[in-house]
């Protein structure tokens, strides 16, 4: 905490410039000294390290089989990359290179990850020889690097954080299956845990992963009524087994080509849970992935070490809350030297999901006062006897309706539009979703970019076969797809 | 599990050519594509994993407040090194350098960090302006690079991963203080999770830390003979903060720059930890940081079924077992079409603490044959119902048996002595620590190890004042110190 009094810029004037004030002065990042560099603070580090838990659960848990978390190195030699004729001219303009190492200049230049593709499946190659070694089911979490011009904390970086899933296969219908499992995984993040609804579903040829045959992505809707890809998960078919060679041999005899997925969730997602949820006065972050649970505000005044030895006590009996649904610690804001309003606002900034107020009224009682961060006329007398069992369900209480708030939003947001006037008047107004037919030729898709800004983000899963006319040319579509401008 | 027979290179032939061997066929690592680099798999990386939960721990529960985890970013700007003289004396000779960036040259070349001390200073200065935003008490678990031109897996690795903890104070007591508790700590991790007994002491001048203004380490013994240096931690004291300008306004109101500490322990410490405790069969692995506690491996040849489900039965009463002390999972090896020897086999490369036999005799007298990897002759029969607190004591008299063991090993192999030929002797036969009188002149040890090869391990921290004579040059020296050669 800092000690000097910190004002935020409204989220209700520019969203942008709230934002970033709010990462900064919450201390979940700061700027890297590299230009599209961040550092994340122990605050925001701390919120990734409760979704990696969450998501390493399902991992582990999984029934067919755990994914296993492993290691492989950043340094990529520049040919590999260029094996996968897509994946190269993808990825080729956003390249960090070294070229010196060790006081010499290297043969070879070497690529700092932007990805992991190319160096696990040469290994992969190596490791694979019969049915009997599939499936291969490892992630690995670590940083990668993509040269970005434009920065924005958290949400596009230079390097960033997160995990990468890479799996092999006998069949392509197994691949499918497991690519699908974790797209569903990453609902469950977005929605269970980040508190973000998504729309779920396939990406057009021309936004899908360079190298994949599909891919699948969730996609959160921002404040601005732009889209976030939140995660995604690619069906990569047999274009990476083919060009390093991954084969084995099947239980019939024959040599085949092992049919793969790859799929990722960066800490891209925390800055769209920031960027969504927030108020005027700071962050608001669901209890799920919450690092302080609770934060406990002592009234100075009088009696003041008696009200501190209280705040302990109170303190401890949350900690004897179930932790597994709520992982998290309880705060004590006890700086004397910080007016009570300071700590509140220092509370609220942090977006602390609950607050607890103890003062002399409280001491004498045995009570507590209890307010949440979503609700500003949440507060309530709570006896001391019973703010265990208080606290866990005002947690999910909150964590429900800082999801519901959203939900509504979204829905509020996807406007199924019959005709391109239309199509043009949204995305120039309040932007959000928009669902249309599409006739899947990437020349509409482009024409309509150039126009609008907006961009295929999926087809949703659920989508069922229709018969309509492409929102642009007019001609024959069987689907509506859902565009929006994205960040 | 691969299903083709691994002959195992013996150890008792060659140290080196085992070792290499057994993290292959265990599937601890493999070699990367880029020269020096290692891919850690799944089975060696969740090893890293239980290190990190206990390191974590003992982290968050620290009582005079938790050091928390953060990320800064992989990229340095070359400048920043220069500002510690030593420091970038230190490191230069092992830089990898980008030089480019999104297809252009960069103006400055970017240092892919060996080590976080500059850019991290460079945030403090930052952040730090009173004494009432210290202590900063931070860590973090990343990749780092140093360009090594030997390589071995796990101990000397051109990438490796680590933790790096950073903190800043306002005294140097209490810097000193914290580089105590976590050198501690990291003692801590070695005898009680990997079970490798150590040393602890302060290094000398010309073996400390590029930068620091004394360097305590843990050193462990190989079974050559050979020293391991097992994790640092230094005292800073103000260089780095003159260098970056870390200062704060003390409550006196006085301007005064902190004191540092900074600390490491990396995924080297796996590499000690299989050298010392694998025998001609494979791998030990302490129960504390197996990723499988347990290998069930059911006997074949008639009522197949029944027996598989037992075996099941045995996995689910095992996994009652309190796992806050045992990490890890039961595993059963349950493939019929690797003969039963072949799966005994595996079991042993890999390492894993107990083995249950479940066959015909065991399934009909509902019982177990419960074995562990360390004593070939402990096999017994074990009841049903009483097999999880089996396991469970039997786990906890493995960790001490392999560390009885690896104690046993050390306390033989330190050697006091007085004249230098023996000093020679030693150093040209068994090897091991030797402790000797050292005048602390650098000039006797650097010729001490230009003819010896050995160096200034430690000098312990339990170490008293004597007085007694150089072992080289014979003249007064204080202390005796710790000398070994060293990986």
């Amino acid at each position: 905490m800092d000690y000097e009094k910190k004002e935020l810029k409204k989220k209700s004037q520019s969203l942008s410039d709230w934002y970033t004030d709010v990462v900064l002065k919450a201390e979940l990042a700061d700027y890297g000294p590299v230009r599209g560099t961040m550092v994340i603070r122990p605050y925001g580090y701390a919120i990734w390290e409760n979704v990696q838990a969450a998501f390493n659960k399902m991992m582990k848990n999984r029934k067919e089989g755990a994914i296993r978390n492993a290691y492989f190195p950043l340094f990529i030699p520049y040919s590999y990359l260029k094996r996968e004729k897509e994946h190269v001219e993808g990825f080729s303009p956003e390249l960090a290179l070294v070229t010196i190492g060790g006081g010499e200049e290297l043969k070879e230049p070497l690529v700092v990850r932007p990805t992991s593709e190319t160096i696990m499946y040469e290994m992969y190659a190596k490791w694979i020889k019969s049915w009997r070694d599939l499936p291969v089911l490892i992630n690995q979490w670590n940083n990668v690097v993509r040269w970005e011009k434009r920065t924005f904390l958290f949400l596009r970086t230079l390097e960033f954080l997160w995990q990468e899933g890479h799996t092999a296969h006998a069949t392509e219908d197994e691949a499918i299956q497991i690519a699908l499992e974790v797209l569903e995984w990453y609902r469950q993040i977005y929605e269970d845990y980040l508190a973000l609804p998504v729309l779920v579903g396939i990406k057009s040829d021309s936004e899908k992963f360079a190298g994949a045959k599909s891919t699948w992505a969730v996609e959160a809707l921002m404040p601005d009524g732009k889209a976030l890809q939140g995660a995604t998960s690619h069906n990569l078919g047999q274009n990476f087994a083919k060009a390093f060679n991954i084969n084995f041999q099947d239980k019939d005899g024959d040599i085949k080509y092992v049919w793969q997925t790859s799929w990722g969730l960066s800490t891209r997602s925390l800055g769209g849970m920031f960027l969504s949820h927030g108020d005027d006065h700071g962050l608001i972050i669901p209890p799920k992935v919450a690092p302080f649970k609770v934060a406990i505000l002592p009234i100075f005044g009088s009696r003041d070490e008696e009200i501190l030895e209280y705040a302990k006590r109170v303190a401890n009996e949350i900690n004897n809350i179930e932790k597994s649904n709520y992982p998290g610690e309880v705060v004590i804001f006890d700086n004397k030297e910080i007016s009570f309003g300071r700590r509140v606002n220092d509370a609220e900034i942090k977006g602390i999901p609950l607050k607890i107020e103890i003062g002399l009224k409280e001491l004498e009682g045995e009570t507590l006062t209890l307010s949440n961060r979503v609700e500003p006329s949440s507060k309530k007398e709570v006896p001391l006897a019973k703010i265990a069992s208080f606290v866990e369900e005002e947690l999910g209480n909150v964590q429900n309706l800082i999801f519901s708030r959203a939900k509504k939003f979204l829905e509020e947001n996807i406007t199924e539009v019959d005709s391109y006037d239309e199509f043009k008047r949204i995305m120039k107004t309040k932007r959000g979703f928009i669902k249309a037919y599409w006739c899947e030729n990437s020349a509409c898709e482009s024409k309509i970019k150039e126009e609008t800004k907006a961009t295929t983000r999926v087809k949703l899963l659920s989508e069922k076969e229709g018969s309509g006319k492409c929102i642009l040319c007019g001609k024959k579509a069987r689907f509506k797809w859902i565009f929006a401008q994205s960040y």
